[in-house]
Order: structure tokens, then C-alpha cells, then sequence
């Protein structure tokens, strides 16, 4: 079994893949894998792979050396099944990477936006091809909300969950819909501009955040909440052989 | 001469009308109005307005108190020449408010869509019969590059100006495009979204920030950087009479 570790800006996930199979995933925090101890005792761990975007804590540079089993750091020069033509790899954020093998692993040949919505956003294209050309970065729902708090002087932290008019009657709505629809524009817009381009195109959509789309633009959407751990699995495999 | 000031979340602006003309406006901190000594020198002001976004500095305080004119505080209470529909008008921002009466002022009978990009950009909708229904906030371009550093370990802080591909193909750009695009989608996504309510709608977008849009949607935007000053010299006349 494979022991897949994605640190990012939030949170850590660690999840447990039989071949393409993810049998458990487990949420914690980026600067102590704490669930690294249950995870290799209940299940035969043979090999690992970890991708982080911050800088690893030596807690956790600790907790994975005291590990029986190899484990793949991912960086810019770990051979991956896509051609990469982003031009600065060594900068590129490996969850990125990882999803965008993901989604090209889960359906190859095909035209993709990779849409990521964590504590940023990122929009990654890949083509037909598996070739992949890079994308783009913007903050997601759970920062906008911080930081419109943070440099308004008026403005509260509001909940994403609540009342979500057209637009707001008062500041509590006024955010909400300002936040989320301006999200569902954004995300909407990328895929409108890519699908003239490519009209075959399909998206994937991952990272947890749940938005509405018309119908058009659902029918072409796959929601997975683990492409980045799915991509990173098929990358420690890719590295097996 | 009205003198018309307007205090933001990032900065102060003072504005010289003369009649429905803006003879000078100036740009300063938001904590001391060090040019106001300035203009009521250089003109003979008769009354003045002021609109603030946070909660008033005491130098700003001791300074209004010195001029030898009245200035009215725009509050919720105060009569405007529009209908406020705003279901809790006493937490609305009151630069909102003026860009909207601008707005309706400029080009009155029409339904109009408001957007001001400033520290953060709100969108309102006033209808034909001069009814303002509310609006929607979400964060403004700089605070958006700010953020993105703040919350993300390896992100830096990206400057607007610089080669803006679609695709971003390394970390600067893909966060320019991010921030930029993202914030043109959003706006085109309100637009489109209440010109398919109102095939007649008209768009005023203030705020300095400046975005680019297709013909179709640049031929019904009027750009006007003072539809806030405008709008609170429009509630100051009319509180004259």
C-alpha cells in the first residue's frame, strides 16, 4: 500500500491508497503529522510520497525519518507521467502538479481545466496531449472573507453558510454574495474562456469548497475532493517501476 | 464652492464643486486632512460634506471643527435623492451610498449596475425609478495580491503592473492573471448577469483600478473615477435646497 502525505497552507491530508484504491484519509495539522502513528500500524505501508507547499517543520522532517518504509519527497525533478512546459518548475507548487496528473490520470486524452479551490484558488490547464502549460493563482473563498475583515475597518468576519440572495440587504449578505458569487464568476468565466477554445473541454473541480453553476457548465464539471492525493499517488507509482 | 470629502479604508479624498463642476480634488491619509488648510484658502468654500468609511481620527475631529463653514456628516439619516431600499441602511456604507446617488444623477431614468474597485469592490444596483436594492462586497485587487502572500508560505507579493498572460507560467504571473483575471470574470459575471434582467442596463465603474473587458461589455461602461465625490456633492446641494 501507498502512504500519500499533502501538506498545504492549512492543513495536512494523509491518505492510504491500495493500488488505485483510497482506503482511508485523515485531516490534521501542517506541523505535526500526528496520524503518521496510526496510519503505518494499521495498514502494510511499502512506500510513501509527500508534497508540501510551506517549508516542512523539523517535527515533521522527525516523524517521517522515524518511518520503515522509503517515502518520495516530490520536487521539480521527480519525473512525472505529463510534459510539463511551466516555465519556472522549480517554483511550481506541487499540489498543483499533482493535480493536474490527477485529473489527466483519471481521464486521459481529454482537454482539462484543473480547478483547485483552497486556501487559494488555482486554475491549471492541461490538454489532450498531457501536456500541461500552467495556470493561475487567486485567494479562495475562506481568505477573501478574512481579509475583507482585515482591511475594512466596518466589515465583519462572515460565515459562508447563511442567506445567499442575489445581492446582500444588509453586511452580512452584502459579503456572502459579494464572496461566493464573485467566485462562481470567476471560476465560471475561466471555464466559458477555455471551453471557446476547446470545446470538448471538461473540468475538474476539487478541494472541498461547494459552489452552484447553471446547468451547462455542471454538465462538464467532476467534483473530486481528492485529486490531489489521487495525483499524487499515480506519481509515487509512476516512480516505482 | 462645496468642499466634499470622502474618507476610505485606505485613503482620504478632498474635492472642490463648484455647482455640479469639480474644480480640484486631492488625495491624502486617512487619519489627518493635512489639505484641507490647503483648498479652504485657495477657495471660497461656503459648505462642505463629509462621508467616512471608518471610525473618524480625533485630528480629523479637531480639524473639521476649525473651518469657519458647516459641514454635514453623512449618516444613514441623512435625506438622499434616491429611494433606500437597503433592508438595514444604518450599517451601509456611505460611500456606497453616494456612488449610487452619483450615479442615478449622472444618468438619471436608467437602470444602472455600480461598481467601485477600490479596497474592496462593491457592486449596486439602482433601477430606473431611482430605487437603490443593494449590493454585494468582495475584496479589491491590491488587497487580493496581499492576501495571497499573507495566507500562502511561498507566495510573494506580486505588483499589478507586469506581463499579464492567460495562463500564468511562473509564480508571478500566474498570480497576476489570477488576481486580475479572476476580478474581470467576476465583474463581467455581474454584468452579463443583470443585463439578461435589464437588456438596457448601463454600468458605471469607479475607483481608479482599471480593467479590460470585450467590446460588447466596454460599449455600456462609463468609467468615471469621482462618482463618489459627485454623489456626495449631489446629496450635499440637495440638502440645501
Amino acid at each position: 500500500m501507498n502512504l500519500i502525505i499533502d501538506i498545504g497552507n492549512t492543513v495536512a491530508k494523509l491518505a492510504v491508497f491500495d493500488g488505485d484504491k483510497m482506503v482511508e484519509v485523515l485531516r490534521g495539522s501542517n506541523h505535526s503529522l500526528d496520524c503518521l502513528t496510526i496510519l503505518r500500524h494499521k495498514y502494510p505501508i511499502k512506500r510513501g510520497i509527500i508534497a508540501s507547499v510551506i517549508t516542512l517543520s523539523n517535527t515533521i522532517r522527525r516523524q517521517l525519518a522515524e518511518v520503515d518504509f522509503e517515502i518520495l519527497e516530490l520536487n521539480y525533478k521527480t519525473p512525472v507521467p505529463i510534459a510539463n512546459h511551466y516555465k519556472s518548475p522549480q517554483t511550481l507548487g506541487m499540489d498543483r502538479l499533482a493535480a493536474v496528473v490527477g485529473a489527466n490520470y483519471l481521464l486521459p486524452g481529454k482537454n482539462l481545466l484543473v480547478i483547485d479551490a483552497g486556501t487559494a484558488i488555482t486554475y491549471e490547464f492541461i490538454d489532450a496531449e498531457g501536456r500541461y502549460w500552467g495556470g493561475n493563482i487567486s485567494p479562495g473563498i475562506y481568505v477573501r472573507f478574512k481579509t475583507l475583515n482585515a482591511c475594512c475597518d466596518k466589515l465583519p468576519l462572515i460565515d459562508r453558510r447563511g442567506d445567499l440572495p442575489e445581492f446582500g440587504y444588509n453586511t452580512e449578505t452584502a459579503i456572502r454574495a459579494g464572496v461566493i458569487k464573485g467566485m462562481e464568476f470567476e471560476i465560471a468565466g475561466y471555464i466559458r474562456l477555455m471551453q471557446e477554445k476547446y470545446p470538448d473541454l471538461l473540468v475538474f473541480l476539487t478541494g472541498g469548497d461547494k459552489f452552484s453553476f447553471d446547468t451547462n457548465l455542471k454538465s462538464i464539471i467532476f467534483a473530486d475532493r481528492f485529486l490531489v492525493l489521487k495525483g499524487l499517488n499515480r506519481i509515487l507509482n509512476y516512480n516505482v517501476k
